[in-house]
């Protein structure tokens, strides 16, 4: 399932609204329809968000005519700071777009269609390199997976959620391919349904064994049903090892705890931010009230009901057992594990 | 609003699956459709279950002619078997339909006609006893909700659940009435969604400020806005004060004792089981995955993925603050505070 194809003027991306039912893809020709589809959820998933922001840059640069490099340049950063304004919270959208940055500066002497190849052979780096690390990740995740482990993930950390393969959704892939068996509880994930709709279809896909829960069953399955461990995927890993994922990732924390079920966390390094010292200084997107007044469309509620919709939360480091990542598994304390992936990264 | 109306001949409840956006009373003139009303939950809420029931036996003695009075209670004892059959989980369906038994046992040498005007009588003196009783509720209750409180509330516990006025809204209502200003959070309550479509609707009928969530970000209110108590129903508690409720009560006071968010149970001496000594006695009833895997009829999943469903979790009495009944608030230790109102009542 490829989810963002680059076609040298254009990116297709899969429109992730409209599964499981309808398998389309978009085709974006400008920055601003890949930044529609970033704010609108066509495409979503920290890591697919930053990959499909880089060929947006890409799109920008080819998208009209440049009569000198200051004109290009400028038109460009204008992308660059559109993209980075369309969602708040997931840190790969700022990391492929710094890295799209450093490209326009190194090359500020170039002729356009020099800085043109080379931003375009950045986006395609970060994309084969998103995969790379997702398999990394599984790798070293699947250690945790001994045969028979019960797993419970929530919203959609797999190949959907990035150039491919996954990194919670990888770490299952992996145990899986190694003839481990295992089992998944997918929660549902409200208001969007990624969990249903999104993780339930991938993973059947791969015959991994998969029940879908509601995700106010979790401590109920947690209580009566052994669950040997929580996997979920993150938007944004504070220098502390706080994490920002998906609204109700930290209700869903605070029950693994409660449970003594180990909650781990699979992220590539792209989603830390090293600039923020804990979750307190992470920005929670909130969206429309309409996502969760009408469900896929329909409406559930009065139109005037007031409604409150938080994208994200922030699962506090104390409540997470550890974090996958493409270097290794980091554990507590955080705030010297990711460090120490942070200096070997700058070496 | 009105949601179980007798006429003497029929019953007519409220259907409560096409709420809020069409009010269509269901005619009942045969206990089999009042028990199909059960189970497809056209009636909901523990109380109501109960009301429901008792006049589903009285149209029983009444839909067909009797020649002698065995007859009569060979036919109605079928009935109460196929009624008590609808739903395992809620006390006040048994407790109902065991008044109602009382009353066929009592009159065991009278006239068929004389028994079914008893049964009637027995029938509606539940339903008007219920209503009375909520509002004794309201009233304990209400001590609990000073000026500018915040509760957070679960599933629907209403007018919509009993008689009529609810139980945990039941205090909320009567707090308003005392023209403390109060404000609450309504989980949505997946998958029927009875907080979103009912308790929402009721309360904005009210005039009290509601806002509504996903269940999912229950943690991340309680977290970040102060949550002063919730306050939720109950289908039945033991005898050591474990509360069966609507799937996900359990998360949600996993949550609250994290966050030290107060949680109390409201709920009426019919909804007290006094015959199990814990939670681990009651059955949790399993409802079709179809409710999962669609929302409000559209479908959400591939219709062949494995679903899990319980209608009902256990709250254990360790995490309830206390109990709020007709009789007065019960607090810890539940074991001795739930004997006294038991031996109250055959005194």
């Amino acid at each position: 399932m490829e989810i963002i194809k680059w076609e040298g003027n254009a990116v297709k991306l899969l429109d992730q609204t409209k599964l499981p039912f309808f398998y389309e893809y978009i085709t974006c020709t400008s920055y601003q329809e890949v930044a529609n589809s970033i704010i609108n959820m066509k495409v979503r998933g920290a890591p697919a968000i930053g990959v499909a922001a880089a060929f947006g840059v890409v799109l920008a640069a080819k998208q009209k005519e440049h009569s000198c490099t200051i004109d290009l340049r400028e038109w460009v950063n204008k992308a660059i700071f559109d993209l980075e304004n369309t969602r708040p919270t997931a840190a790969n959208l700022f990391w492929a777009l710094n890295k799209m940055k450093k490209v326009l500066s190194f090359h500020v002497n170039d002729e356009p269609h020099l800085i043109i190849s080379s931003l375009e052979k950045e986006a395609k780096k970060i994309f084969d390199e998103d995969r790379a690390v997702n398999y990394m990740i599984g790798r070293f995740g699947a250690q945790l997976l001994f045969d028979g482990a019960k797993i419970m993930t929530y919203c959609n950390a797999g190949a959907l959620a990035t150039a491919g393969h996954g990194t919670a959704l990888g770490i299952m892939k992996e145990a899986h391919k190694q003839n481990n068996e295992i089992s998944v509880i997918a929660c549902e994930t409200r208001p969007l349904l990624q969990g249903a709709r999104l993780t339930v279809t991938e993973l059947m896909e791969e015959g991994i064994d998969v029940t879908l829960i509601t995700d106010n069953m979790a401590g109920y399955v947690m209580k009566n049903y052994k669950v040997d461990l929580v996997i979920v995927g993150a938007d944004r890993i504070a220098l502390n090892g706080d994490v920002a994922n998906k609204i109700g990732t930290y209700s869903l924390a605070v029950n693994a705890q409660y449970h003594d079920v180990p909650f781990y966390v699979a992220a590539p390094f792209s989603s830390f931010d090293f600039n923020i010292a804990s979750g307190e200084d992470i920005q929670i997107e909130e969206r429309d009230p309409s996502e969760v007044r009408s469900f896929l469309e329909k409406p559930v509620v009065p139109e005037k009901v007031a409604v409150f919709n938080p994208a994200f939360d922030i699962t506090p480091c104390k409540l997470i057992t550890g974090i996958v990542t493409e270097k290794g598994i980091l554990f507590p304390p955080f705030s010297e594990s990711i460090k120490r992936i942070g200096v070997d990264n700058d070496g």
